[in-house]
């Protein structure tokens, strides 16, 4: 399929094959934020962002930025942009496709000799993967205003945080203030998942990034010997905990069948004392529950410490009411924005769904700040955070080419609000 | 309840509590074999033996020995005895009961002046536990002739096991043979499960050492981002590994329910890669499995395999056919033994059953080259291998009183065979 485009696919992918060749030869691709990898991928991209004609500056929250003006000064900017930094062992796709499409918007339309009636920023954020401080989405955090000033403290390979935000070109020690000038934010990036894969569609048009709750169940039996102890006379955690793991499952897939994106995962589960001859006397289970709705949530967490006080029982062992040791809800893309990105599809003629993001993203943090939005472009077997992790270079494009339509629709729409 | 007895309960209790006292001071009851404590231990025992007339050597495999002459020269020696070593925070019964308790039945006959037809030997097995060298019942294996050689070398806390047992009086270097001329083993132990305790009885008549067979699991499935892969597109290897739990424990608790000892335990489980947001890709599992009947281990194995496949298919990983990692079969006690033991009990009014041990001892090896026995006491709870493992002193004298009865029996019996 051969698309009339205002993008160029040939430089989006030239610009991904030259990030990629900035990774740790050993650990293809790892470029994790605050390395010396990190910096050198930081400078290709203010280079490319400059040949495209951006001005381009390090915000206080250490994210790079590259801004063209608008035709009418003061009404605000829209802003693309996802992270350029990886997981170890990371891929080629996940948060630089989002980079780079946003880049290629910028130079699509100055290409066109499209001037907007809006600012343009280009955004790299800062740190959007878990980074070796522990902590993830540093940039979007601090663009938004919500960056724990704590934070700034954390230390890791005898470095904090703020000495990493100053090494990468931003501001610790200024005071933390929310951008409040973006009308607008668009970010692509990778599904992470097989669904537009699985149902051959172009596009995803994000409804809402998904809640993150993180929930910790402790099943307490008793240790005895493996060898003597009869089967009737045991209470072994494992078997109960086993039962726990189904009921995760069942719940979960159930309430994965009703409207809005539900996915419960036992992401961490250890036993004690995992020794050969002795009954497993306690098992630690970490919950990952990604919802959409909050509804969904409140009744799985009902309906689970329901279903495990019966597996005490039945099991002879105790199990406490799950713990919530953490608990972010989800956070809705705006209408506008959707209806814009739904548009641009039919315009371009991308096969596009709705679907929600169970993956966290920048994007969540924007949201805060600016009408925000994401689309989803499809990746092989829906593998991410992995070498193997690939999209097709024509995806890439037709997603950038979509932006650049969103974009035109929403300059032209900002206006009118 | 107040018995006429041959053995001396307070002698007993006393030789128990100094043996206790030489322990780890932080870390009580702990002795383990080839430490600076275990050789105190045993100093202990050598001048107890030595006091109870018996004359004491090491043999070549460590063993220490306390050695009375019987009547008639030649015909062979009625052998008696168990460990002085803990594992870590053990307790202050396992192994030492049974020393105590064959040292005072030389003492109770040499007091009632009761002279043998055969040679009497009380014997402090070295290292019954597993030892600091990953191997256990080094002492009854090196006198039963089936010591590996390649023990020898290996290595631990800079020391290989061949200088342990130089170090506790043995000899590494001597050919390693099989004692010939020992006519009966009797050993007492305490049960380390809840049976007898339950049915408030004295004495368990071991009829066999159940056969310990070790079989690991994979479970292979497939590691996916938990936010954005719906529920009914994983290949969760958890998930896969509860029902395996399940299978293992319904499997088990059918053949515990027929005649003759049977458990399997999944003692080991572990899960990659164990993190939060990432659905679980592999699962290990070893399960210990104690049978006193053949038929029964292959029962299950052949019902497990059966099982695993349709766990397999239904959750779309692969599992393999359960891998055998080690396999000793049960040792069956000796009939004559066994009757005699029964016997003494009716003698002594102790209530007793026969029942098979789901540990393992020093009598299955001592059964290789010896007519073999052994008899269970209660122990609170069932618990042992840990610091609240509990016997009453009296339970131990009856135990004590019916080995001496027991011997009595066999001394005379043996002469007939």
């Amino acid at each position: 399929m051969s698309r009339n485009l205002a993008v160029s696919p040939a430089r989006i992918a030239a610009d991904i094959d030259a990030l990629a060749a900035i990774t740790d030869p050993n650990r293809p691709w790892t470029r994790r934020a605050f390395s010396p990898l990190f910096l050198e991928g930081r400078a290709y991209l203010e280079n490319a962002f400059r040949a495209a004609g951006l001005e381009t500056r390090i915000d206080a929250a250490g994210n790079l930025v590259g801004a063209r003006k608008g035709r009418t000064p003061g009404i605000g900017t829209i802003m693309l942009g996802s992270h350029s930094d990886t997981v170890p062992d990371g891929g080629r796709f996940d948060g630089v496709a989002g980079v780079v499409v946003a880049l290629e918007v910028a130079r699509g339309l100055e290409e066109a000799g499209i001037e907007l009636e809006h600012d343009l920023e280009v955004t790299d954020f800062l740190a959007e993967e878990v980074s070796i401080f522990g902590v993830s989405c540093i940039g979007s955090r601090g663009m938004a205003g919500v960056r724990p000033d704590e934070w700034l403290g954390r230390k890791a390979d005898s470095m904090t945080l703020a000495e990493g935000i100053r090494d990468v070109g931003g501001d610790p020690d200024a005071e933390q203030k929310a951008r409040d000038d973006i009308r607008a934010f668009l970010e692509l990036h990778i599904e992470q998942g097989p669904v537009l894969e699985g149902e051959t569609l172009d596009i995803g048009v994000v409804t809402a990034i998904a809640g993150i709750t993180r929930v910790e169940i402790i099943v307490e039996g008793r240790a005895d010997h493996a060898g003597t102890t009869p089967m009737n006379r045991r209470a072994d955690a494992l078997a109960a905990a086993a039962h726990a793991v189904l009921a995760v499952e069942t719940l979960s897939s159930a309430l994965a069948a009703t409207p809005g994106h539900f996915a419960a995962t036992t992401g961490e589960f250890e036993m004690w004392p995992n020794a050969a001859n002795v009954v497993p006397s306690r098992v630690r289970m970490l919950l990952d529950i990604r919802s959409e709705h909050r509804d969904d949530l409140g009744d799985f967490l009902t309906s689970l410490e329901a279903v495990l006080e019966g597996i005490a029982r039945d099991n002879g062992v105790s199990i406490a009411p799950p713990r919530l040791v953490s608990d972010n809800p989800a956070m809705p893309m705006d209408d506008l924005v959707m209806d814009a990105l739904d548009a641009a599809c039919q315009t371009t003629g991308a096969g596009h769904r709705r679907m929600a993001s169970g993956a966290g993203h920048d994007a969540a943090f924007m949201a805060r700040i600016a009408r925000a939005g994401m689309v989803f472009i499809p990746c092989r077997d829906g593998r991410s955070h992995a070498p193997e992790e690939f999209a097709e270079n024509a995806d890439i494009a037709l997603g950038a080419e979509v932006l650049l339509q969103a974009v035109k629709r929403l300059d032209t729409q900002l206006m009118e609000q």
